[in-house]
């Protein structure tokens, strides 16, 4: 794999109650399903929009091989958080995404994503099987 | 940090349709939130429950510091799945617990947590600051 | 529509951290996700698998048409509620659960979901259609 | 009760994928997660903050005494949803909120939210106890 400059596409996040826990902060897992909807952007800010990007490209989704964060500082009730998220890596059949989490000038978290394309398998429909990397979809990203 | 032989907890976590995605499997978030849930009853499996623990100890949480997931093997709606837990490393302020989930023979995924323990700010309750590892909590993992 | 007394199910349902909110007690919309998974295990109880029911029956899932909750005593971390589950009514395309949540003594809450069944339409197979109800999953309920 | 013609708040809502379920469509207790943020962004509207307004009036939270929901119309991965709430009752203790999602033109749901103002016990700050309605927070939604 060669690291790769891509492109950046940032969004806001608005912490809700539903998102935090007892501990009157956000329930860790809720950062990686803002991640999977961030790299959903991702992919929307280039023109791979999710209503028509799968079906085009005959996929069934994208899922994880990795997925890691490191927390840095919490965000609560109210908050309102900026996402920055960029594929750092493209491997023959592997992308990584990294996505940083900011509240104005503080860090909250780093986290990344190592996912891959998949489609039905041509054998059984219930299941997945993962594809190369679309030319299409990589030379997008590449500007 | 040393490596400690640490107390395994074991559960049986049901699939259920809510957990998963279009994608037909489970929505990787999910995974970390049953993370959160297994330390959990890791926790209760050496008497520390849910309902006294914090209590007891002026606990307000255990915040995330890094969580991360490698997945091997997906799962969908309807299965059981097996998850094997156990605390890892022990430092001054921190610990490593490590998840292992497998359906049947198969490896579905691995994945790590490292926590700290915080208590409400002396100076101001709103925040939370992190202690020491309780030496009456590590001592239970000791056996 | 005729009453119908039904097949119970009764299910044991752990109250985690990440179920609550800052108000710490259960986020109200997850008694809407376990009242999902009650009725999956209803079915279940019944012999209707989630691995099987669908595919042997052509569905495509089991949307909802109403879905209401009335909240007498709250529920947080830790607790251990027992939810209660029955179809009390059965229309030409739809039927009616009742879901019935306690915690000891206590009624947590009471819960009912309308829904129809749905297949792939024949013209979209992207689109739903909604099916009469099986006779065959019918009768399983009648016992 | 009497019928109150309230401020009326829309909020714009993107479908993501982890919102919907195997049947590509929202799964539907996602859509009672989007009342709870929706009455958050009405009281918003009218200047009652989500970091200060619980604190402002020394409470706890908003729990419900019932909510429910019909759905007319699906929503699916990458829709965008308009949401409008607005209080249409106000009691002694208790106030009642409508959402209306649509897309476009089409009306997906209708969903209305009973709740109470709670403190926490001043026997047991445990515990949480109804308060009545706040004046001045009432005054705020009759403009």
């Amino acid at each position: 794999m060669a690291d790769t400059k891509g492109v950046t596409n940032t969004r806001r996040i608005r912490v809700e109650w539903g998102h935090c826990d007892p501990g009157d902060i956000v329930f860790y897992p809720q950062y990686f399903a803002w991640f999977d909807a961030c790299t959903t952007h991702l992919f929307e800010s280039v023109g791979l929009s999710p209503k028509s990007f799968f079906a085009d490209f005959g996929l069934k989704g994208m899922p994880l091989l990795e997925a890691s964060a490191k927390f840095h500082a919490a965000s609560g009730f109210g908050d309102e958080i900026e996402a920055e998220s960029v594929i750092v890596e493209w491997g023959n059949k592997t992308f990584k995404v990294t996505h940083r989490f900011t509240r104005g000038k503080t860090l909250l978290l780093e986290g990344m994503e190592t996912r891959i394309f998949v489609t039905a398998h041509p054998d059984d429909p219930t299941r997945l099987k993962s594809v190369p990397v679309p030319k299409d979809v990589k030379r997008r990203f590449e500007g």
